[in-house]
């Protein structure tokens, strides 16, 4: 169907371009912006309450939620004590750009320093669309399996960061640290890393200063 | 865009078209068939390999496994015993009919009892295509979370069976599998259920014997 081509070039590009005014809303206010991205489970909600708990007093944070159908996870983001907007997206697999317009409009942006941007559980398509944030972290888990990278690569390949979640299962799964790593590393040679547990704490500190230095740099470099 | 609807529209009924030409292809040659779906890392694979298994010398097994990018799958099932076609999506974030038409072209169906589809890893969007499957499995997993069913509810509304994977795992995860299920009876009324793992193989057998019963009812409803 060649035909049909030049339509899903136009949306794509409607969504890049909408992709863009959200980032200039985001640098006009000072707002740096990370697009959280998993499988269905893998902790992204977890390690956005360690985050909103680890980081409030030392910067303003704001959420955006996107789920398919619920407000479980902007319910467990505001329980933790951030300003969050869900979005449902009514059954869609992923955030775009106009969704994440719309709950811009929602947040006053001049009273934080870090939004983040919970993507809808999926490992193929939000890869797909840019949203208007300043980097994309990928929250993987141990017990998906060592396989993941190899069999969803366009994930992989386009994020900034790898959250490598769940650690503390490592004793009870059959999980192969190297085949894994080695999979990001053909993908996304030299991407930042963090293995740890949103259950037992471990690692979180390198995670929570990492996002730290992002915003400061951001900061600085404005 | 409302002038954008008939399109989508046909679209899917395309889709609705071919797949009830494969269930008639299937029914010609006398091959029940079940579509497997569920997210990344739930256990897909590792479910089809200890079928295979388990059904080898009773059942004529074939595979489908659909993948974005690699053949791991279908050289898991080829390994474990079973005819095996492999289809990469090229990046689409489900199987669709025609990926399975043109994947059921490729095997001999007149040596095959029991055909096993293996979706996309996603909680989305395969659920909204049909392929001409005759029932749908999802396969959750314990480590996803027990919030899965009301975050997903597509998923786990249009299925025939859940398979509640890697419940060896339940000492170390906090999971209630009583909300867990109460998520389900809500979206799924009497769906047939199995607890089971595929680490460990408890629960297999009441999989496998649940399956050929399938097998033998659809034998003798022809």
């Amino acid at each position: 169907m060649p035909q049909r081509v030049p339509v899903v070039e136009n949306i794509l590009s409607a969504n890049d371009r909408l992709a863009l005014e959200n980032r200039a809303r985001l640098d006009a206010a000072g707002v740096f912006a990370i697009n959280i991205m998993a499988s269905p489970g893998a902790g992204k909600t977890s390690l956005i309450e360690h985050t909103v708990r680890g980081l409030t007093g030392k910067l303003r944070l704001g959420m955006i939620n996107g789920d398919i159908a619920t407000s479980l996870d902007a319910d467990r983001a505001r329980a933790a004590g951030a300003a969050a907007v869900q979005i449902n997206t009514g059954g869609d697999c992923h955030l775009d750009a106009v969704m994440v317009q719309s709950a811009l409009a929602q947040l006053d942006l001049s009273a934080l320093d870090l939004l983040i941007v919970e993507n809808v559980g999926n490992l193929v398509c939000p890869a797909s669309f840019q949203l208007g944030t300043h980097k994309s972290v990928l929250v993987a888990s141990i017990p998906e399996g060592d396989d993941k990278p190899y069999k969803y690569p366009g994930m992989y390949r386009g994020v900034d960061a790898v959250v490598i979640n769940k650690i503390d299962l490592l004793p009870y799964v059959p999980f192969r640290m190297d085949y894994f790593k080695q999979g990001i590393a053909a993908l996304n040679p030299g991407v930042t890393q963090f293995e740890l547990s949103c259950r037992t704490g471990e690692g979180l500190p390198a995670w929570l200063a990492w996002l730290e230095a992002q915003v400061r740099e951001y900061r600085q470099a404005r």
